[in-house]
């Protein structure tokens, strides 16, 4: 079968591979729409997994099932469904802990495009199929479900890991489709004002429908001066951040008051240190919670917040800027995400 | 002072008393905009609080701040106030130990109309001035913000309870304006289904307008029965209940799921029992989890939800269906609430 | 194989079955100690689960592992391992949800002698080895650990879900096996006073020794009017029940604090309703919470409480009054739950 | 009055002060037992608050009520007293959210020695004396009860922000009082193995007997190298911090298991970040989460702790090496927190 890969450092394109093995819980699935990802960025140009060669790329995919191991009861050859990027083993020891994306080890329960391969191919391989596909729900759009495998769940865990309560003020750092995800899910866990820092004009009016209420630009001052101008002084109650470097917590931390939580769901792939602030933490002693995960994957979280879109409760359409067809876009819409022009939120490739 | 008032059972009318004493961290308020609540009515019809003579009824209001205690720092005569149906003793051991509203015993966080005269008068004592009052945000129309004295934390408290999550179904059981506004928190703290039950053609429309997706009517067959076939037998994640008898929480308990939870924020007011079913009830070991609360009041909760309103959160123009001016019409208003009229949610009596 | 097993209502014996089929994930389990349980007893006596024909019976065990399926990777034939009674099946969308107890349905992750045989026979099944089994700890005697299987996660479990807390006054109903580890897992999470409702002079010595400061005999009179008036009329903060009926819960209420919590772990095997008393319940808004739960099974609880033996937290050996030595033992056992003689805690039979 | 102060930088010594003001709310006390801390330390020769000119010092006391103001209800002259080191405003905003430590302002909740004179004189003013105080029980030695100011919601506010649970594996580092504390406090949550990292034998002793499994030493290497190789290379469940510097919190991600929590309760007084190394934290997506907080003080926490003194689950004995009588011996003990003598854990003057 095909699969578009990382060759090596800096390097993509088309390989030949054999499908993959199904195993007895297993299921092999054919992509319907795919989209890429950040991550597989990092992975290619920053080599943030290393030097991997010839590893197929991509981990938010909606597809058709094509093949399902012995053991599989809730899914058959033909169903659609959407795909987890985080595919857990939920017999682990850190699942039954409540840490099922860490299943094997800390991050493990990802392992699309980084453990195997990804989801850019014919055909690809997933795990405990019962516990990790999700049906597709009818009149759900392929097209939009595929922002259910990575953009929402990452987006919507940060506004969990802060936890948003009724009328909190929420600061939201980063408007790229996971920041976005986030003011949306910090809207729709109750908050009040929410602040929003970014300045491409699209994210911007994107950022406001989802719900900021105020748009803080980096290029307009220090960040957390103009958070402290604008509350008077008060500071926020929780923090999402969703961009950045090792380097945004400390920025973050004397805007936040005691007691508030930071979420972290950016992925820091450079930097030896994340700091905190000794004084603006407290001394150590002021309650200001710093936090930062992996989203969770597997079926249930799939159902739930699949269950969101078909309800009218989130819609994902203002994410999905570029929408290609067919295999020979691949390689377009993951440079897309690399040169990010500022018409792009996320591209989508369909099968 | 005039105060519109429980003269006895079944018994309501005007009263002059004496202008309450202003102790040392209290105020005096003088009402801007007030509503009654089916509490009243239950206080002068049903006798829930026994047979009380000349007490002044209510306890939501909007108000401006007429004389102020030497300890208070934060309010003056002439500020604009939000005031909470529940204003505890902070310093309680019960508010120390995060529940405030039962502070200096179960429910004592509820004064006004109970342990006090209430706010259907010229004048009315707020306790602890500067923990329970909040100022009236610019902006905010003072007959608005008098559904954040009792109906909007009420129904909130109630998605709270039932620790609604991103994407669970939720069953909200009755769509008065409490009802209402637990249709509203439960899509605020990301419910994705939910199922409201009622009848009244106007609560419907509201409950729609609020986040329902489904609406359930009694009067077409057992709750229960329904709620299992619009689920395919599956059931709901979380319940609030907001109306109904002490025999609700029987019928709502075979379709939650195991692990559910129920919050209820309905006054139960007669009856010996609220009874469980023993079998649906997993035997005693389902993880259904049984959970009443008087609503959360004191100064930040009405900050933060007043912010919900600010921000464009919440809009709770469709609740007050009804709007007066001038204390002469208290008791037209009281009446409504009484005798539920099919195009009343709420009235307001403007002053 | 041999069997101990329920022959239908009110009979028990010997009967010959076939070995277990090990599926790929499973492993076939020797037993090295197993102890009989009052729900044996409700099984066979009372009917609990209808009449069950030739099934073999028992939910308690530590064994050594005698085949694998191909799947397993952490255990291998001639292992000791802890069997915990719940063995969920890890991928439901009840254990995702973090109610593993309830996989598959309510309270279905029970299926020893429940959806199959037991493990009183030569061999038992086991669903789920990687998940569901733990190592036994060298050092650790196995008698002892078949503590570990029900009697310490379901006793434990009962704090859990009370939520006790550093200070919390707890008032434990039953002081059989269970009520002993809720005892002794009230003061292992930082109980300050506890009250422990019996009267058999064995268990009240053990009460005293896990923890119990006060006890409370029923024969002296009413169960709250004890509580209320040792307590000087404040109540409770806290209550696990692990014993009683379905009025237990009633008779609980009233001694409990508003924000307390009831958790039940007693099995209510008949009775048409649980009551909860409406006044004493805040009419419904006094956030007395009632929950009751199956205790949480699998291999990580199985390790962590474990763990608390091996370190010397918590000594079972206090609850261990009979030990027998063979299979021939096994309905004398099972007899001695069934009668529960004055001297009788618990029975564990050596094989 | 006289009271033993910080007359500035580096100087301490007696001076004679104008008896506080009692307000409304309060209380002034005389203490009956007091006890110097590392913070008082920190205060005189590390200029942690500033220079500071004759401030009393002191905030750990058992002492008789002398006086109250008008709205005092629950006390009285003569009163025996424990007073928290943390007095909140209980109406505050900051702990209406629940953290009232944080009252009126991050850490604002310590007023001893900070705001206002501490309890090294003959009299001292306690804000909210009904919010602040707690009644020494009856035959609770105020010699111990000492303890329950500072060093026993300390080093319990450790477990409770790493969040301890039944059989956890849990890292203390420091065995000063508050690790000490914190070692019981891990033990009394449920706590399986523990490590305690420390060097003096007096402190190695004490640990032992509160609960540590096994004592870590620096000076036989890393810790992280230490903790790793003990588990077997898994690490840690939680991890509670009560000494070192701003670098210890790096030396401890490593060892954390993903989900693990880092309670830090050490006063960090110099340094100007805390670092988290980027990839042990894994990538900002590890769930290690880390805070630190300030004790809770206030009635309700020193009535609940101290009734686990009362009722046997925690002896403080081992912690108070040094007893002295009378105020002159301030200084005596003082200095002996000063210089840390190997025989020293926690002196208490007696007045």
């Amino acid at each position: 079968m095909k699969g578009f890969a990382m060759l090596g450092l800096n390097r993509v394109g088309w390989i030949e591979k054999e499908k993959p093995q199904c195993g007895a819980l297993d299921a092999l699935v054919s992509p319907l729409a795919v989209a890429p990802c950040t991550s597989d960025v990092h992975t290619v140009w920053e080599g943030a997994l290393g030097d991997r060669h010839d590893m197929i790329l991509g981990h938010e995919a909606v597809g058709i099932v094509s093949e399902v191991g012995a053991l599989v009861r809730d899914f058959k050859p033909g169903d659609k469904v959407i795909v987890p990027a985080i595919t857990p083993d939920w017999n682990s020891l850190e699942a039954q802990g409540g840490y099922s994306m860490h299943s094997g080890g800390m991050l493990a329960g990802w392992k699309f495009s980084n453990f195997k391969d990804g989801v850019f191919g014919e055909f690809f391989h997933v795990n405990d199929a019962d516990g990790n596909l999700a049906h597709l729900p009818d009149g759900l759009d392929p097209v939009e479900a595929v922002m259910l495998s990575d953009m929402v769940p990452t987006g919507f865990h940060g506004a969990e890991l802060a936890d948003v309560q009724y009328g909190d003020t929420v600061l939201v750092v980063g408007i790229g489709p996971v920041g976005l995800m986030a003011v949306a899910g910090a809207a729709l866990r109750g908050a009040g004002r929410i602040f929003a820092v970014g300045s491409r004009a699209l994210c911007i009016e994107a950022a406001r429908g989802y719900g900021a209420t105020e748009i803080i630009d980096y290029h307009n001052g220090d960040l957390g001066a103009q958070v402290m101008e604008m509350t008077g002084g008060k500071g926020v109650d929780k923090a999402i951040i969703a961009g950045g470097t090792v380097g945004t917590i400390a920025q973050v931390i004397p805007v936040l008051k005691p007691g508030g939580r930071i979420g972290n769901v950016n992925y820091l792939g450079s930097g030896e240190f994340v700091t905190i602030p000794r004084i603006e933490w407290g001394c150590g002693m002021g309650h200001k919670v710093v936090v930062g995960g992996l989203m969770p994957g597997g079926r249930l979280r799939m159902e739930k917040l699949a269950s969101m879109m078909v309800y009218g409760r989130l819609n994902v359409a203002p994410l999905i800027t570029h929408r290609f067809n067919g295999f020979e876009n691949m390689e377009k819409s993951l440079n897309l995400m690399k040169d990010k022009p500022r018409d792009l939120i996320k591209p989508v490739v369909i099968l």
